[in-house]
């Protein structure tokens, strides 16, 4: 059994917490949260361990009448690996604690690449997490465009990849987030941090992103042109992402997915935990090759994509089972759907 | 004197009734109007005559204490050519009036490409329309898209351009459209129809377009991704852009214009009537070439950029002047901007 400790307990954090908690081979040591929330009260009603930031957040869990087992320091040390699900940035200062007590940790994608020795997409480099300390889960986007991309260069060698990515501004509990009415570009200059990110994965060939954030809460939506070496027909596409893992293709006309509303609410209806959707979502009908080039919309569940590559990212860091394995285990134990729909 | 019947008064009619009074060699015979609204009161106060659809509907403006001076034939009668801004494939049936009448018309970009003998964008084709009896101004994406790539394709000779058109998914008047909280790919199929669209104005290269729908009311905004023939850099794409009419460019980072809402509270700012902005802007800190590929924002105020359009295609299809005279016209009479800010 791996004793996971999971560090942060928000959008990523809970679901990650969830996810060790339903492995076979991993056991939760505990979570821990800053704020005494209803999140909080959440995990103590899941059975989870919960953990406060130090002393003085500890008091005033107390004060809210939720009762911690003591502080980060007390978790990380229980733990043989501890995945860093604190907001973005804040992964480089916790990583000298998990330095200090000689701890493997994972962190996520709002990190910069250079926090640890690699950056993890399960079906693209597992094997190179093998005996590392530190790996860091690529983002949503990210993680979404390497799985894609990956399988897409496996078959038909990429030359070059465009995307221009519309982000959801807020996850949907958050309520102080905007814009409310307007297109922000995201950044103004080109490209986006997502191309260079993903290269850091897939160095193969250049990917560039082009970023606006829009006024939505549920998915991220990825517009692709994409040029190969070798000729591609729309349907050779569909078949070779038919068989790429946690790529759920979905038919827009025949099946009524209009928009990422439709999708969501698919998730809903598989009655997915939160309506997670671990896979990245493909329109089947979007696909299309004019002049050699592929185009295709894809869909990003912002809180739900990474989840499975977090679990994976522990079993190839601790070099306990082999890619296959364990993406079967993860997938299994998430209900990621094997055949497409 | 030209006299001018505009036929239809909603988002683009009331604009053009508007350009229209305030041209020097043109005379506002009138407007129609379905609905016996505020709009329809708001022309009446401008002084302009006003027009039912028929006698039936200009009893429901008696009724309402709206004087109508009588219906659309009659308006139709009095002018020596209509622009025609009636509702998306409305103008197909109006045309046979206007034929039966022997009138010359301009219709919207919501009507197919054959309503009329010639696809127009003043900058690309005004000679073009001299002597045709019917000429459609496209719409608001494939007349920024024209103004860009036209001017692009005169410097750098464009081999294809590719575009991700994030649309605004109701003007700011349409209470009930949505989506609230959805990206709805519009449509699911690539390309949307805005390149084959700008194909009809400038035959010479591929223009692939993909089209989302998006909770905004104010603009909708380009993702653009250029492959050209000649070598271009930012700093010239640029130069040619600052030359071109109806551009605008805005320095995003230097001047805090890091969204569409920024962009149209700028023409607030400006006292431009209803915020309009007949400009398509592009943000010149976006501008950038990466591999011979260029990269650029660029937002389109749906509501206003087809109004100068408009106003020349009366000129070009009356005769009455060359285009650089006629734009001029134009420019001056609505305030656009010679120079970039």
């Amino acid at each position: 059994m791996i004793k996971v400790a999971v560090n942060g307990y928000n959008v990523i954090g809970r679901r990650v917490a969830d996810a060790v908690a339903a492995q076979s081979d991993m056991r939760l040591v505990g979570v821990s949260k800053v704020k005494p929330d209803y999140k909080a009260r959440g995990a103590l009603e899941r059975g989870y361990r919960l953990y406060a930031l130090d002393e003085k957040t500890r008091k005033s869990f107390s004060d809210a009448g939720i009762p911690t087992e003591g502080t980060v320091m007390d978790l990380v040390e229980q733990a043989d690996i501890v995945i860093d699900c604190t907001p973005e940035d804040a992964g480089a200062e916790n990583k000298s604690i998990y330095e200090r007590q000689g701890k493997k940790a994972i962190f996520q994608g709002g990190e910069e690449h250079s926090i640890a020795e690699l950056s993890f997409v399960a079906q693209c480099n597992f094997e190179k997490a093998n005996g590392k300390k530190f790996v860091r889960v690529v983002s949503c986007n990210t993680t979404a465009l390497c799985r894609l991309l990956h399988s897409i260069d496996e078959s038909f060698s990429i030359s070059k990849a465009r995307v221009v990515i519309a982000r959801r501004a807020a996850d949907p509990d958050e309520v102080g987030k905007g814009p409310i009415d307007a297109v922000v570009l995201d950044p103004i200059s080109v490209p986006s941090h997502h191309g260079p990110d993903v290269n850091t994965v897939l160095p193969g060939f250049p990917v560039i992103s082009m970023a606006l954030k829009i006024p939505t809460t549920h998915m991220h939506l990825h517009s692709l042109m994409i040029s190969s070496r070798k000729q591609a027909s729309a349907a050779d596409v569909i078949q070779k992402l038919e068989l790429t893992p946690r790529i759920l293709l979905v038919d827009g006309k025949r099946d009524g997915f209009k928009s990422t509303a439709n999708i969501i609410d698919m998730a809903r209806d598989m009655r997915r935990p939160r309506n997670d959707l671990y896979e990245a979502v493909v329109w089947r009908d979007s696909v299309r090759v004019i002049d050699g080039e592929i185009y295709l919309f894809m869909a990003v569940h912002q809180e739900a994509i990474v989840i499975p590559e977090n679990i994976d990212a522990v079993r190839a860091i601790t070099s306990t089972c082999g890619r296959e394995e364990s993406m079967m285990m993860t997938d299994k134990s998430l209900g990621i759907l094997g055949k497409k729909l």
